[in-house]
């Protein structure tokens, strides 16, 4: 049988899932091996779709990896020691005549989320993945939008602050990833506990106890839900104003925190947000971690069909 | 011979272009009738079209109103005097058979750039116009952006304070209009001028004024174009972090201050967005106040091939 394998390459697991057509027929997961600037990955992923392969034909792989992509080249994925580097050559050197489709991670995640998810249904879609950091992917008409530099949606670098008050990984000072990322209320959490009567000087501070004794009526943790949201629903009327989706999805490990969330960020967002725009809808991820690999194995399949067209035109 | 009509609706002047092909033959101008809640608006253009069309066929109008546009349909043109209101339809009733495109305007005026103008020769693109207000269109894979609710392009209201200090004319704080638009940077002149030595405390404070003697050295000038290139460099990175276009076009008035505002904004740009959209191309605005006419006839033009497209399959 014809096969596509879906790919989603994190700093810390490879999802590695087997598709036949849009359905998931065996996924596994392995440590990622950053030793050696992240030489062995690829060699590490081939060798597991080959064992999963088993008698069936690939006819595509689709990999997500953690940097911005551009033609198949990854122009740098710091969490796994790459630079710039052609990952739609060195992968494809492992399957001669499979085609390969390289994506940014977060934009996998997007299409993921869209054609099987929250985003189902609609034509134009955010996702905004709330997790250690913020990430995204945007689908306009029906398609992924990467962007001139692969960049699109790269919108956890969206700057809410003036004061240079927090340095952000990745070398600006107050994007919405220090604010409104588990690390971002972390962050917020230790610097309003301070004197102040509040679970958090009794327990570990972690954005799910923040959630979840926010939920209890802490108050200092309720506070630190709204300076996340205050923060969170103008980087979204931002984005709003600029590619005017029907729909917002937020995903990530903050998302789990949920409708307590969900509720709070819509109602601050139509407050904050453009008169015309106010009526963008809100939803929850429903993809979980595996949005990745089925993003990945549905843009292959895809690029496949593509191929086809052209050849025939 | 077949000719299409380019309308360009302000709230002081409608700008009417005939076309044949992509060449512009005739243009007028006519003030906007904004009595009797703009009721007059496209009884006055169906006249003046009528006149203008001579002997020749008319194909189609594209024209651009100051509003969000939905499927033909302004949600709302407060300049106008317009509340919801079927321009397709209305217009058409003038002109029965004639394919009618309806567009907002800075939409219409972005095509018109990308198509004629700096845009030429980039698959994706943004301009931001700077006038009074501030505007702009979104360009991707070739293609207009209108948006879920025509808003795509709507920059001129991403927040780029967290104090509630300028009261923007949409009714939200702190939009980018309010400190890089023409209205704008004299809101900030006027605040730093005071009790300072300045050439603003012995003449009118306008932004060309600002710009002009900011170029000669008048230290608060060169204040109040420093903090406009700081909000507008923030608002542009937010923007090319989530669509990530090739290029970005400064129009409109404030846009004539010309090179000395663009290497500003590019080099605070360059220091301000994420590192994998710092090469975003920068450029001013070609196309001046004939881009609108010019975006709508081609849009006109495109609604007519793909509807003679979809007549055909």
């Amino acid at each position: 049988m014809e096969c596509v394998f879906g790919i989603d390459i994190g700093g810390t697991n490879i999802k590695i899932g087997k598709f036949y057509g849009d359905e998931l027929a065996e996924s596994r997961r392995i440590k990622t091996d950053k030793s050696d600037v992240g030489a062995n990955i690829l060699g590490d992923v081939a060798r597991v779709v080959r064992e999963m392969r088993g008698g069936d034909e690939i006819a595509g792989i689709g990999i997500g990896v953690p940097g911005p992509v551009v033609g198949g080249v990854v122009l740098g994925a710091q969490n796994l020691g790459w630079k710039e580097f052609n990952v739609e050559e060195e992968l494809g050197k492992f399957f001669p005549g499979v085609v390969i489709r390289v994506l940014n991670d977060a934009n996998a995640a997007a299409v993921g989320e869209w054609a099987y998810g929250s985003g189902a249904g609609f034509s134009s879609f955010i996702l905004m993945t709330l997790g250690t950091g913020i990430g995204g992917g945007l689908i306009v008409d029906n398609e992924l939008v990467e962007g001139a530099s692969g960049s699109t949606g790269e919108i956890g670098h969206i700057r809410v602050g003036y004061h240079n008050d927090r340095l952000c990984t990745c070398g600006l000072y107050d994007c919405i990833e220090q604010y409104a990322s588990a690390t971002g209320v972390v962050i917020t959490a230790n610097r309003l506990r301070v004197g102040r009567e509040t679970i958090l000087n009794e327990i570990e501070v972690t954005a799910k106890n923040i959630f979840d004794h926010a939920k209890l009526g802490d108050e200092v943790c309720l506070e630190v839900v709204n300076h996340m949201v205050e923060k969170l629903a103008s980087a979204l009327a931002a984005i709003t104003n600029t590619v005017n989706p029907e729909v917002i999805v937020l995903g990530g490990g903050v998302s789990k925190a949920g409708k307590f969330l969900l509720d709070r960020v819509e109602k601050r967002f139509r407050e904050l947000a453009f008169f015309s725009v106010r009526n963008t809808k809100f939803a929850l991820a429903e993809m979980g971690n595996a949005a990745g690999m089925y993003g990945c194995a549905y843009e292959a399949r895809k690029k496949i069909c593509k191929l086809k067209d052209s050849a025939l035109n």
